[in-house]
């Protein structure tokens, strides 16, 4: 922004004041900077508050006509006189169970930029100044609202080690939102998935903070853009990183509860991928509700003035989870006082809170000062001049093409196989399969938590994909039993298919979809699953077991002897035994992901997945991840301390070999060479282990990855970049997390520039 | 101590200089500190490395003799050499299974003053300036050595909520040490048990910090006396209270593990105990062997000095922990620097160390100064005039009686009661008893771990008491199975007993018994579990399960519709289904334990005892505490997040009523009736919760109990001080933490003095 360029400050105004033609603000060539300080210079103390305020759901806003059209709300008329504007406007895309509106009656892709244009219309008209509105939107795998492309989840998209992939379709999603009139995206990122029972595990990128800092500033990159001159482009958007911080450390895996954690462990692991996100621009992180040692997020001054804006020098706009600035009156005492403490520790824009429409008493009572205030709406208005609101209030872009082949493309590079005893792919020996369990024939349950309802046909299941690319099997089902309830009357009958077969593909896993009649408290947590949710926000599982009577149907399946590919369709790794030959994750793949598994499974595609979390043998075992401290811990006297499969597994159809590591500089060398006899893509994973450190170091750490695609016999040398990595360290290479703990190391030593 | 009136420099003097009898240090009437200073000024730096060094295990110091009597080793004198003198010497009166000394060698009651004796000769002789030694002994529940009384565990200690007791059954431990010639008591009561799956839970008095911090007062005050001019007497011992800190917190449970946790959640439940003690007087801690957020406490300044020593005023020694100082060459690279950082960081005294021994080293390569190590020199001398070694060697003290008699009623103290279905105590109806289980019969798993072996015929059995306590009644015993392994063969012996009796008493549980062929690393970690150990030091049990066919045995047992009492000897909650109708937990209570147990059956001793600890539902719904934070978390999906029995839980044979309270400035008050026709100890609890506050608070905290006894129908006005109460809270008084969530709150509006 050139800003920096006019003196600091403009010409001094009378809040209130009749606004000229000619006001600065108004001015599409002065620098942003400048803008802001004119129009905030005009603000009376009660539009200031307004601009900090999200308090109405977007989904209240309008009602359809009779004519199919929309007509607006009293509540949005009320609520846009209450300050003189709005600040921002939450979900007004969304139509949905979640949302309590039927998805039939919200707006679909060809009438929703023309529900934007409506309500900004008559915000800016009732806005003295002028001032539009916000539309912001969740987008954590893809546009969550009717006819936007859902993605796979973000614990498949860490499955798939792919940044490139991962940036493209995040472009896809921001320019969706965009083309209907959204503007900014809500999207997970930050949470780092430390407890397999959170129900939140699938919005985390994995458990590794490299991976996930890489994918975060993909997702930056892929939604932002480059943003000349600070300005967004027609078809990026600016994205608010969730959650900040700490929120995948809560104990028990348990939603917004507390985390304990200190500051290094902090440091160390929840925070690089924000770190990582804020060095790629984004405009926005979300406080996290949960607490980090004692201090709730939105109320955590060190975190998010002291670390965020003063250490790391991030200048955009940071907003409340839902109803969390509220929160904060079980130690405050009351809301006014939630809301000052918010604004003070420098939460900028609330969601849905009382506290924010306080602000007046709150400056007027002395709780928080009005400079504080300033700067927060600064904030706000900062992003609506980068968004360019002001001159092009309606959407430009048009609906981007390709959605779902790009779906498919992710799903496909986000299975993983976990194990394969000589069972896959389908061989020519195959001529019937019998494709069994409920997940098998739905794509129900295939898109995880924060999916808008899919129009009836999209996508495809297991089944109907395995029938349309393989015409020549004779492929029957049978569900054998539900995901969840201990009916055990379909499991003869799956049983009699699989014994009938030559293969049995049993698709098995959770589930995430919210489906109307669940109940929800405000911030969209389950109060009752009366789903078959099993996953998702406000659902964590403690046993992280397989529900149903899927257990039965696995050992009846496995007993008949016929070869058994089971497959799970899973928000979070679920504990599935040793007994079938073949077994992968498709994680929540979408909809698209029943085409994804089944060209997997018949070879037509690879297995490139690798693991993104440690899946643990047990509950009792946790936490269980490959980067805990160098303690030599021996285990449990009734269990090993060590994962089933490890961080990074992740089988192929054909074989690599590595070649000896080369240090160069700050980069490693490698040569990998396809051995096999088919086309695969390995991802080189470079560990690291510290040897001399000021503090306790980690078993190892992750530091740099690159996915190689490879033909047959084909050998070609990886240079990965050493980024970050100080002090004297062991550098290994290796394809998991498991077969660095014995790959041989090769040491460096760099100048020490560890935090703390 | 009266230094403080003296100059604060003695003469300068020529280290290594001949020692005039008329030196200072060497006057009994001399002020401590004038005495350290003098010492301190006569040595050459290689004699004070020396005074830092517990290098040498005691059990290599003697031989047993062809006439009974002991003779020194090479080793003893090797070592007295080295340093020319010896700073403390570990285990001297151990022979156990630890130590690798048969029991039948070592010193008992008889010999250990004589044994004590003839070493302190030697190393006086070996020191140029005659400096005695500290013998360091472990006396974690009761003198770990041949003959030493064993006390129930601490876990048990907690259960009995009786500071008053336990400050007599510590002020008997004391007696017992110091009578053989023992100096110094090393203790277990500073971590907090936060994970039962951890093996150390029998170590701990709990979950709670105020309980912990009241034990551990009673503790030091018991062991340790008054100290007039900081001179223990001659029956009194200075405690190293063990651990500093956060060891209850390492993830998993599992032993000396990091401990992620931050310095809030550190100083509210981690650190109160510590500070409690360090008030009493503690006369030293043991540096814990985890991180504190990644910094291992034995090379962590910022709690050794920063808080021990800087905020807390803590002005005694700081012991290491078993080879904890070596440990840090993982971050320093080898042992002289981990030595020296471990020095700087604030540890005076090692224990078994190589890295202590290269400090003369350490300070020549300026990697700590000459300063620094004078300190915590001086802190080891002040321990041995405060000790009066300089003019008492020789054990004076003799060995107190009705060791037995208090650990008994320590015991009985702690029988938890938390299922009662009429079963119990024993009616007028029964006439035959099947006493089944593979603790019912036998001592051997009753004690817990740090046990020395006791002589045979050592206390009694459930199923011993039983006969001899109720000689009318036909009682008949089956194992049933073993505490570990698969064999089912007992089984249906036990189903015939208890089909045949009027009453079954099932004892079931764990061990922590060290039996000879298992294998311990030097720090005392079991490398492999050999024996039956389900518990202890390294011993960590994931699944909290019961071990061999236990459930196989409870679930027949209970089949029989006979009436079954299950008893649970134990070092740690396990999971136990509630088939049976009375369920109750006597921890390890000891070799006396049997008694205790058979007394409450029958009805001859009231069940005293209450919860220190949790007891979860499963391994799945870790951590289990009651004192979590406030954040209304609604449970998993397919488990509860509330304990089987809460904290604070234990039945009575009578019942109680509670008045309503009433707050009297800084005390509350409440009448307590005993409505039962039996005498009853109740436990009154008294719970705050915090309304405002500057941290996100719990939602429950105990801040003051106190037990009564009361005949059937009496009533008693208990009046309980509020310490340490602040802010604007709500008092709540309770028979359970989870009674206190339902009880009746009253305000209360105090300073707030809450650090951090």
């Amino acid at each position: 922004m050139g800003g920096r360029r006019l003196p600091r400050r403009g010409r001094p105004r009378t809040p209130g004041a009749p606004v000229m033609s000619d006001a600065v603000y108004r001015d599409p060539t002065a620098p942003v900077d400048a803008r802001v300080r004119d129009l905030l210079s005009r603000m009376t103390l009660r539009e200031k508050v307004g601009q900090l305020n999200q308090r109405m759901y977007g989904w209240d806003a309008y009602r359809r006509t009779p004519d199919g059209g929309f007509e607006l709300t009293e509540a949005l008329r009320a609520e846009t006189d209450r300050f003189e504007g709005l600040g921002a406007l939450y979900g007004l895309q969304r139509a949905d169970a979640w949302s309590g509106v039927d998805h039939g009656n919200g707006p679909g892709a060809e009438d929703g930029a023309a529900l934007a244009d409506l309500v900004q219309r008559h915000v800016v008209e009732r806005s003295r100044l002028g001032i539009p509105t916000l539309f912001v939107e969740e987008v954590p795998h893809g546009l969550m609202a009717l006819d936007g492309t859902v993605l796979p989840v973000n614990l498949a998209i860490g499955a798939t080690w792919d940044p490139e992939l991962y940036e493209r379709a995040a472009a896809h999603a921001a320019a969706e939102l965009r083309a209907r009139g959204g503007h900014v995206a809500l999207v997970s990122a930050l949470d780092i998935a430390r407890d397999p029972r959170w129900g939140r595990t699938e919005e985390c990128f994995g458990e590794d903070p490299h991976l996930a800092g890489r994918l975060t500033q993909a997702l930056v990159r892929g939604m932002q853009g480059a943003c000349p001159d600070g300005l967004f482009a027609a078809d990026k958007a600016p994205v608010v990183l969730k959650h900040f911080a700490g929120q995948g450390a809560t104990v028990g895996g348990r939603n917004s509860a507390e985390s304990e954690l200190g500051w290094r462990e902090l440091h160390e692991i929840h925070l690089p991928a924000a770190r990582a996100g804020v060095r790629a621009g984004a405009a926005a992180v979300m406080a996290a509700y949960n607490e980090v040692d004692g201090m709730p997020c939105s109320g955590n001054r060190a975190l998010l003035t002291g670390l965020l804006r003063e250490e790391w020098g991030f200048d955009g706009l940071v907003m409340a989870d839902g109803l969390a600035v509220d929160r904060l009156a079980r130690i405050t005492g009351d809301k006014v006082s939630a809301g000052a403490l918010a604004l003070d520790s420098g939460v900028d824009l609330s969601l849905w809170d009382e506290g924010f429409t306080h602000l007046q008493e709150a400056v007027e009572r002395g709780l928080v000062s009005e400079g504080t205030l300033d700067a927060a709406v600064a904030r706000v208005l900062r992003l609506k001049f980068r968004l360019g609101l002001f001159e092009r209030q309606h959407p430009t872009a048009s609906r981007p093409a390709g959605g779902a082949e790009l779906s498919k493309e992710v799903a496909r590079a986000a299975v993983t196989l976990l194990r394969n005893d000589g069972v896959l792919p389908v061989g020519a020996d195959v001529s019937r399969i019998a494709v069994l369990g409920p997940q098998a024939a739905t794509t129900a349950h295939q898109s995880g938590d924060y999916t808008a309802p899919q129009r009836p046909g999209t996508g495809s299941s297991v089944l109907d994909a395995l029938r349309g690319l393989a015409p020549g099997l004779d492929i029957r089902h049978e569900p054998g039993c539900s995901l969840t309830g201990d009916d055990l009357s379909g499991i003869p009958a799956a049983i009699a298919q699989a014994a009938a077969s030559d293969l049995a593909v049993l698709v098995l896993g959770g589930s995430s979809a919210r489906t109307p009649g669940t109940e929800f408290d405000a911030n969209g947590a389950a109060l009752k699953a009366v789903s078959e949710m099993t996953c998702g926000e406000g659902v964590d599982l403690a046993g992280l077991r397989l529900g149903g009577a899927q257990y039965a149907l696995l050992d009846a399946v496995v007993a008949t002897g016929t070869p058994t590919a089971v497959v799970l369709v899973q928000g979070r790794p679920h504990l599935v035994p040793d007994t079938a030959p073949a077994l992968l994750s498709a994680w929540y793949p979408g909809p698209w992901g029943g085409e994804a598994i089944a060209e997997v499974l018949l070879g037509l595609t690879e297995p490139a997945g690798r693991l993104p979390v440690s899946v643990p043998r047990s509950a009792a075992q946790l936490p269980v991840y490959y980067n805990h401290k160098d303690t030599e811990y021996g285990g449990y006297v009734d269990e090993s301390a060590e994962p089933r499969y490890s961080f990074g597994h992740g089988l192929s159809y054909t074989s690599f070999a590595y070649g000896e590591p080369r240090l160069t500089g700050r980069t490693v060398e490698v040569d990998i060479t396809n051995t096999g006899r088919r086309y695969g893509r390995s991802v080189v994973q470079v560990y690291l282990r510290r040897l001399i450190t000021r503090t306790w170091p980690r078993t190892l750490e992750l530091c740099a990855f690159e996915g190689v695609g490879l033909a047959p016999g084909e050998r070609r040398t990886v240079t990965l970049p050493l980024e970050g990595v100080s002090g004297t360290v062991e550098i290994r290479v290796a394809a998991s997390a498991r077969e660095a703990l014995t790959a041989k190391g090769h040491s460096l030593t760099a100048p020490d520039d560890t935090p703390l």
